[in-house]
């Protein structure tokens, strides 16, 4: 992937083909699970420090000149002010911070601000991330504080939470497409089956079909096992220009393309309920950028809130046409040594989903990917990657392409 | 003030005499005040049609490129997902959208976000602003809210909130350096002269220092018209580069330095209680940007969430001496026709403080300064102006210097 760092080539829609818009020169991120005893911030202590630990020609408090960190919601541990509160922790003052908030994609927002502020030339290094801490709240405030992603008015009002609008998407599919309850429970298995290799997630544990499928129902087609789990995390990158990456890392990697776009907050709202908007403009986007399509990606981390949502994102991403998720799951082309390899960490469903941490988290497994440090569930000759991270049911998203430096 | 344009003299610490870094070419901002049966989404969009409108040469769909929003809680409208939200309701889909999070400095925090975004290349022109929707909520409420902008473990947890925390910081001063509760109160009495000539301030009406002084203790030293006020608004404003300024206005605004720092979360952390370390670190910053010291200043807007919070403001910015404060403001010299005019829209103690919307709101203050639209209240021949916007007490700071186009 020859590199080119003109900055006039990123404007006015002229061809990107081959360009880095910033290097990725190190990442980390918490074990994920259910962490008692510890505060948010103590988990970001953990992501940083491996962050830190990988990449002994950073110094830290000199370098990094900004810091962006995603997180979802200040009920959790009744604490905003997210930005200065991390950096504290992880030493970094008087360093600029910021809090990024884009409900379950908010440190893919993170990411993207870390773009534009490398780019901007006010912060040649940044360190992008997130985090959530959650399980220490009843299940029913969780929904509730993540509910808080949807839209007030018009359907938290009325009692509506993402499990229940997440199945209308996939009850909405089944109806014009045919997809079945066996092709999500699919995903689910495929996605516990890649967490087992990877002694980070949450639930490292092997489910079957009948399993899945016999769990009790939480918004019928879902099933307990077509939910993504509540979990705490967090995750974080650190970025840089291109033409500085070689000073902090011989194996970098380099984001080639970055997309986002925004939807009505509402789903009541949409002409469509069986693809999300954000997700195709985002995709396109970041493949324009990257002079890339779908068929180039050998990796791509989706955002499995549900089993659905990753069905959605086959199609919306152009790994299988329109209608066909369902079938590319079950015919096995999602798993590693499939087409694509999807949700290698084992995605939201089994590696966890702590919102704000998961749209960084998907880029460390990304990162660990194209550098070979993926262990047991190593894409062999992996060399370009992609992650997909959802903010609501699709009011934002963000889609980024990766290469081998 | 000669503008250059290369991005390169951004970076590295070379001269930034007189370069802009981006343009203010339109501003907007919602009546501020108690703004019954109305969301937060509204204000807004009340905010964006003004900066529409005001800026006919602007196709908000077509030229609008990123938009960020400041917002401080999801818990006053049970509502995160800030950005896509407002997005939806000004007709901006499928724009790509951030919310910022900086407690009551967000918006100001958007504004920076927005500047990395036009020097990045990748957006031209942005909408940068705030919001908050207050006044619905209990005052109680509203105070545990606005706490979560502090320490949870160490502080929120013990009791305290913030004008108990600015009240150790007005008690520390007074130790210090003898400043009087007069001059706390002077602090009032001038920004509700001021806000009196603002029609869209909350509380338009003047107060006599015996009226403040006599009013019902909230934490002492601090009393009812110590505090600033709990309002519902929203503000905006439009960026682009500068090159790019008179294709939208033939008066646009320019920001020609720009600065933030952290520092911890907690205030039992700090060494010094009588001064707020990121608004010195801000405003250093700021004016190295824009070649330029406290002197030049004709008017500010400070961040006076405390009256106390104002007199540090002056000797954190320069404006008097380290321990001054008190004397300046009861000679006089920060009122319209001193020495700088510090508040000139009432400030958030008389125009009222949507939390969210603060930042871009002393922004837009300024802009009508800095383009003689600021009515009964202009300031004469001013050329450069100031916001110094501060989150929690003080672990987020942001001090930006603007000048006339």
């Amino acid at each position: 992937m020859p590199l080119q760092f003109t900055f006039d080539h990123l404007f006015g829609g002229k061809n990107l083909s081959g360009n880095a818009l910033v290097s990725i020169v190190s990442a980390g991120m918490s074990k994920f699970g259910r962490r008692e005893g510890l505060y948010g911030r103590e988990l970001f202590v953990e992501a940083a420090s491996e962050a830190f630990e990988r990449c002994p020609n950073l110094d830290p408090q000199k370098d990094i000149k900004a810091a962006f960190i995603g997180m979802m919601g200040e009920s959790f541990e009744h604490q905003g002010h997210t930005g200065p509160t991390i950096l504290d922790w992880i030493g970094l003052l008087p360093t600029q911070a910021f809090r990024t908030e884009g409900a379950c994609g908010s440190s893919a927002t993170a990411i993207r601000c870390g773009i534009f502020a490398v780019l901007s030339n006010l912060a040649d290094v940044v360190l992008v991330g997130g985090v959530e801490k959650m399980t220490h709240r009843a299940t029913a405030d969780v929904t509730e504080y993540l509910a808080m992603a949807c839209d007030f008015p018009f359907e938290q009002w009325n009692g509506l939470t993402f499990p229940g609008l997440f199945a209308m998407v996939a009850t909405a599919h089944m109806h014009k497409y045919g997809t079945t309850e066996e092709q999500l429970a699919s995903v689910a298995v495929k996605n516990h089956h890649h967490g087992c290799m990877n002694p980070k997630a949450h639930m490292q544990k092997e489910i079957t079909l009948e399993k899945a499928l016999s769990s009790r129902v939480v918004a019928w087609p879902l099933k307990l096992y077509d939910c993504s789990l509540i979990t705490d995390g967090a995750s974080c990158l650190i970025l840089t220009k291109p033409e500085l990456a070689r000073k902090f890392t011989d194996t970098p990697v380099h984001i080639i393309g970055s997309g986002q776009a925004s939807d009505t907050i509402g789903l009541y709202e949409r002409r469509e309920l069986t693809s999300l908007k954000v997700g195709k403009l985002a995709a396109k986007e970041a493949y324009r950028m990257a002079g890339l399509d779908s068929l180039d990606i050998d990796v791509a981390e989706v955002h499995d809130c549900f089993t659905i949502a990753e069905i959605v994102a086959y199609e919306d991403l152009g790994f299988c046409k329109q209608g066909e998720g369902g079938r590319f799951v079950e015919e096995g082309q999602s798993q590693i040594g499939g087409k694509v390899a999807v949700c290698t960490s084992g995605g939201l469903k089994s590696k966890g989903h702590p919102v704000g941490a998961t749209g960084a988290a998907q880029a460390y497994e990304i990162f660990l990917q194209l550098t070979e440090q993926a262990g047991k569930r190593q894409v062999k000759g992996a060399e370009v990657g992609l992650t997909h991270n959802v903010g609501g049911l699709g009011a934002t998203g963000v889609v980024n392409v990766y290469s081998r430096g």
